[in-house]
């Protein structure tokens, strides 16, 4: 199997030696690596500055794109399945808005394409999640899915830190981006627990669409009244399947000490879901860092040497994404005096004119 | 995909209902179940009563073993690999003392040999289990895996029952059996953690070097005690290997709160790991009942049909398992008058001289 790696940055250079690692049981190698020309010092002979060397080289099966961003991977992913070359990608961005593209593309080029890091960084979920839908149904899903602010609340909780000092710990240990917008406001979340509907619901679904609600109102006194209430506060992704309709939601979440999530600590991630058949099942794992990121990504450069990669489904339908106030959740809405209470059938009007709110689970 | 189904009980009859389920997608079918003569009137012409007439059958192409109990099974499953057929098995007895030579014998004929619903029930664990030691190594693993015990712990707690009370009404919903000594005395679990060590660490262990101290010395007194330390009580295996040694033992065990397995209830069980590169990863659902397990089952069939059920490796190498006090455990030692102490570098003869003990996580 001879690769070509599209970005040699951390997760790209942890793919590189853990493809030297599989070398001993595989016969498989890293041909070409497409970066800057300042990585030509690392990488010399190997390194191209054009996609097209790559694309378009007929020795090359197998294209890992771990470039980050949408114009240039969706590039790469597009013309590498078309010109037969099967694909793995980490990149949420371009997965969750162009799955149902890249999964025709690989079955009418009888290839394969992967994406297990694209969601739960280190956790075997995606590749078990495509073989259940195929024996029970799933029909809902909740996940913790972003280890910057799952970190985040874990250090305000337990060394009573303020967000600000939580989130600027994050950075220094390398858990959060100088630029951590899309991870407070809830769209990295949106990106994954897409990716994951799409595959439980084999359905298409916008990111545009999705409810999303910041964790960045949260503070000390809020997060110490609703641990004093008995529960803890995450950061979850709900999903929920009605049909052809959905609810997806991103929304500060309050659990009760004894649920599963509850024990999710600093950097981890959780997915829950229930299948219809084997009932409710919980996957744990580090959600975030460049090995078990590419831990993931060569675990799928395994599935493809050894022909297990197929999905076995490639038309998705359009699910459409509820929006309103067609649920019966249950919120804690807290006002301007930080004082909070407990309703049902709130509006998305009433949560945004809050100080803060949270689900509760 | 022709099926001959042994055992139509419980579980044979949920295979054979998603089986069915499977024929809008897959081309398979149940073509023979072998059972006694009295289940000629639920299986007409399909009845077999002669394992021969499954395993010499030339247009079976699978068979799935659900008969429980050893001597039967392993003729059974020995005789179809020989005779070319792919073979699933939910039976943990009969996989933990012969995993090897059944590998092996479905290398030599190039046929599939899959086991998911023999540790876990419906938790997809086995699979993710053999991909990922084929990108990292796991050297520990700890398991919550006996449904029966583990919502007996919960309803001693949860409901205030003493420990005799819980097991008559786990007798009553299903989840014990009508002799539940292998479940109270941790056999059923030395099982299972056999069969997810001898993966994990691709080396053959014998049963009966596992040491494995019952669960049902507690009582309500020990359990309060154990709570107001601020621990959960759990019915835990714990496995770890050191070069060729493994220390494999079945053990109550303690946990804090906040730890990720104090909050598995009930018929749930859970399975934690460590992987080399990918850190700690667990595994979360429904370990007992006819249909998880089931489905587990299904999910094999489905993997068998699309070509996926690869392990990659046969030959293990032959691990030593450490009974002896080379760990660095620590324990907590209940007297006769209930009084208990923590306490580290206790010998098994200490600990089996206690009136009730527990590891403390």
């Amino acid at each position: 199997m001879r690769i070509g790696l599209f970005g040699y940055g951390t997760i790209g250079k942890g793919v590189y030696t853990l493809v030297d690692g599989l070398k001993k049981s595989y016969d498989v190698e890293v041909v070409k690596v497409f970066d800057l020309p300042i990585k030509r010092e690392m990488l010399g002979d190997k390194l191209v500055c054009d996609i097209e060397d790559i694309v378009n080289d007929k020795n090359i099966d197998l294209v890992v794109e771990v470039l980050g961003g949408h114009d240039l991977p969706y590039e790469v992913i597009t013309k590498s399945l078309r010109s037969g070359k099967s694909v793995i990608t980490a990149n949420k961005e371009v997965v969750s808005n162009h799955l149902e593209e890249f999964i025709n593309l690989a079955h009418e080029n009888n290839v394969s394409f992967c994406f297990e890091a694209s969601a739960g960084g280190g956790i075997p979920l995606i590749r078990p999640l495509i073989d259940n839908v195929k024996v029970n149904d799933v029909n809902n899903i909740f996940g913790i899915l972003n280890g910057t602010t799952n970190y985040i609340l874990t250090k305000m909780d337990e060394d009573d830190l303020s967000f600000d000092e939580a989130l600027g710990l994050a950075k220094i240990n390398g858990f959060a981006e100088a630029n951590p917008t899309a991870d407070l406001e809830g769209l990295d979340i949106v990106r994954k627990i897409n990716i994951l509907s799409s595959i439980a619901f084999k359905g298409n679904i916008s990111n545009d669409a999705i409810y999303h609600y910041p964790i960045s109102g949260v503070n000390k006194d809020i997060l110490n009244n609703i641990k004093e209430l008995g529960y803890a506060l995450k950061y979850v992704a709900s999903s929920k399947r009605d049909g052809d309709d959905v609810i997806i939601r991103v929304e500060p979440t309050m659990v009760k000490f004894n649920h599963p999530f509850a024990s999710i600590k600093n950097e981890f991630n959780a997915v829950l879901y229930t299948g219809s058949t084997n009932g409710d099942l919980m996957f744990y794992g580090k959600g975030a860092g460049s090995i078990p990121t590419a831990t993931a990504i060569v675990s799928d450069i395994v599935s493809v040497i050894e022909g297990r990669a197929y999905i076995g489904y490639s038309n998705l339908r359009k699910l459409n994404v509820n929006n309103g106030i067609k649920n019966d959740y249950k919120y804690y809405i807290v006002n301007d005096k930080l004082e909070g209470e407990f309703k049902e059938n709130v509006s998305d009007k009433e949560l945004l004119s809050a100080k803060f709110y949270a689900r509760v689970l």
